[in-house]
């Protein structure tokens, strides 16, 4: 049984979302077992007349919820009853919950996750690593995406080494193609952190290091992994993602704008509902938080059912690779090298 | 008479595009004068049987042609024949010439703007400021995109001020938004640096600074003016090119995939040639340099003749709008805020 923690308040669609998610999953994985964190009168009542394996579900009682706007440091120590801090706690004391996934806000889970559950041993930080899929059918991950704004080279080294063995492990990528995102392809581009991560990059025997990276070619399904710093990389997952939304929406305003165009667009409707749900990246799980001793997951706070269930599936599929200790043996080689 | 000199070498379609361009231009402004410069021979030949006003078109003889992967610094002390470095040093000495357009390397031309044309007075770093269109039909400006990939909070505001007067003065932007990309919208997100530049543009008087931006919101029409490091504006716009152009090639395919779809993309033939125009930013002129004593503009690698033609058309409204002495005017005011 894989026991996993869903915190289920600060999500937008929260916790309608999570509770259905939950019940989803259940019927979907036999070796599954959840933690409901949250207002226990509150969530009773959103299962109410639900079918679900009971014996396979509790609750945790947390009355507190974290809004998005609040101060990480503040919450940690303020809100202790929250859903998230509470649900953070469980994971940290009882060695039988293995995951934790949350809709919350990114910075009070990640300031929470770092200093109460801690880093695997040898790694210097942990970094948030999203998926995304490829033009070519394929994913591509980005680590970090905003865990760790300033970043040195081996920062990225390690970002590199812990996607490159969850691409492997979880989602069956051999030798993963890892690139550097920079503003050129060119080995003497960018700044000097960008140059020296090159050189360390390229140096490690463990990396299918394939050089740099421009932020055009993400999508292009010649990566499986790309390192950057947080800061960089939040720009290159939200541009990405954004571009997408934008373009289509705009594409169906000017479908709208002429009735022969919505007369295509009617022939086309499969189609244009296919794009959407490619491009729609909570249908590819949440960011796991890469290089903490227990699994975290974060799923984007506008996560609907489908994208909870995706989440749950995803920390299910991160325990059972055992992605943990294979990281930890990997990266404890390289540890004289931390700076 | 404005007298522009116009690069020839160093794209991707050089000199056909360069040449065809020039003569377009020369027709659509009547008080442009052009100086080609590149090999005299290779340009004569381009030139011969077509219709043209000659008494406002010359030649610069320079042989050389700048390859996109040589050093910057070896280009300037090496290359001193090539067609970029003779076009800035004839930018430099010519007091009549106002500005100069190329499609070469960005590198090399940073470098040699910066070494023999210099700043303009008060001004700490030039900067590269794109411009893009918004899904409402508007246009947002990127400043810096990759001339300075490490930046102060100083330079931040410089880069703010310079692209405010040229949305104003250029685009006819009234009070143009200004916003500071970042990985949230509440003003205490990001580093040290992200914090003390929102400060900074918040305490600016002459700004309409209307604060964070997220990079998924770049086209959403909201904001003018968007200021970073040259850096994570690097990534910022060619993720979101390279994501439409990825985007549109996927639509394409998937079109093709089926008669059906075909069949509903020949009735919307139009929409989707529009849709490509759109979010082609070759459509929308080059990379004005910000801050340099003359006007230097950056067009894409790939341009074709209709872009060199919108970038000579750039260059000409930058130096008839006296953007440079606008900006040295509002520049000095904050000088002594100079690291």
């Amino acid at each position: 049984m894989i026991k996993i923690i869903l915190d289920c308040y600060g999500g937008d669609h929260c916790p309608e979302a999570c509770v259905d998610g939950a019940i989803e999953a259940l019927a979907a994985i036999p070796d599954l077992y959840l933690i409901l964190s949250g207002d226990e009168t509150d969530l009773r009542k959103q299962l109410e007349g639900k079918q679900y394996d009971a014996a396979r579900l509790e609750i945790l009682h947390a009355p507190q919820v974290i809004g998005c706007d609040e101060r990480p440091t503040d919450v940690i120590r303020m809100k202790r009853d929250s859903s998230m801090i509470k649900a953070i706690r469980l994971l940290r004391d009882d060695d039988s919950v293995a995951a934790m996934v949350s809709t919350g806000s990114s910075g009070a889970l990640v300031a929470a996750a770092l200093t109460r559950i801690g880093r695997l041993p040898g790694v210097i930080r942990p970094a948030f690593c999203p998926i995304l899929p490829t033009i070519n059918g394929g994913l591509v991950s980005v680590c970090d995406s905003g865990a760790n704004l300033e970043c040195t080279p081996e920062h990225l080294r390690q970002f590199a080494i812990m996607a490159s063995l969850y691409m492997e492990n979880v989602y069956g990528v051999q030798k993963p193609r890892v690139a550097l995102l920079n503003v050129g392809k060119e080995a003497e581009k960018g700044d000097e952190m960008r140059q020296t991560a090159y050189k360390l990059l390229s140096e490690t025997a463990e990396l299918n290091f394939v050089g740099n990276m421009e932020s055009r070619d993400l999508l292009s399904g010649n990566y499986d992994v790309v390192v950057c710093d947080g800061f960089a990389g939040n720009v290159l997952l939200k541009a990405t993602e954004g571009t997408a939304m934008e373009l289509l929406i705009k594409l169906k305003k000017d479908i709208y704008s002429s009735w022969v165009y919505k007369l295509g667009a009617a022939i086309m409707a499969k189609m244009f509902k296919a794009e959407k749900d490619f491009f729609n990246y909570q249908n590819y799980g949440g960011s796991v938080l890469l290089g903490t001793s227990k699994v975290v997951i974060k799923g984007h706070g506008s996560s609907r059912k489908e994208a909870v269930v995706k989440c749950l599936e995803q920390a299910w599929r991160i325990q059972s690779s055992e992605l943990n200790a294979k990281t930890e043996a990997v990266i404890c080689k390289y540890e004289h090298y931390e700076l």
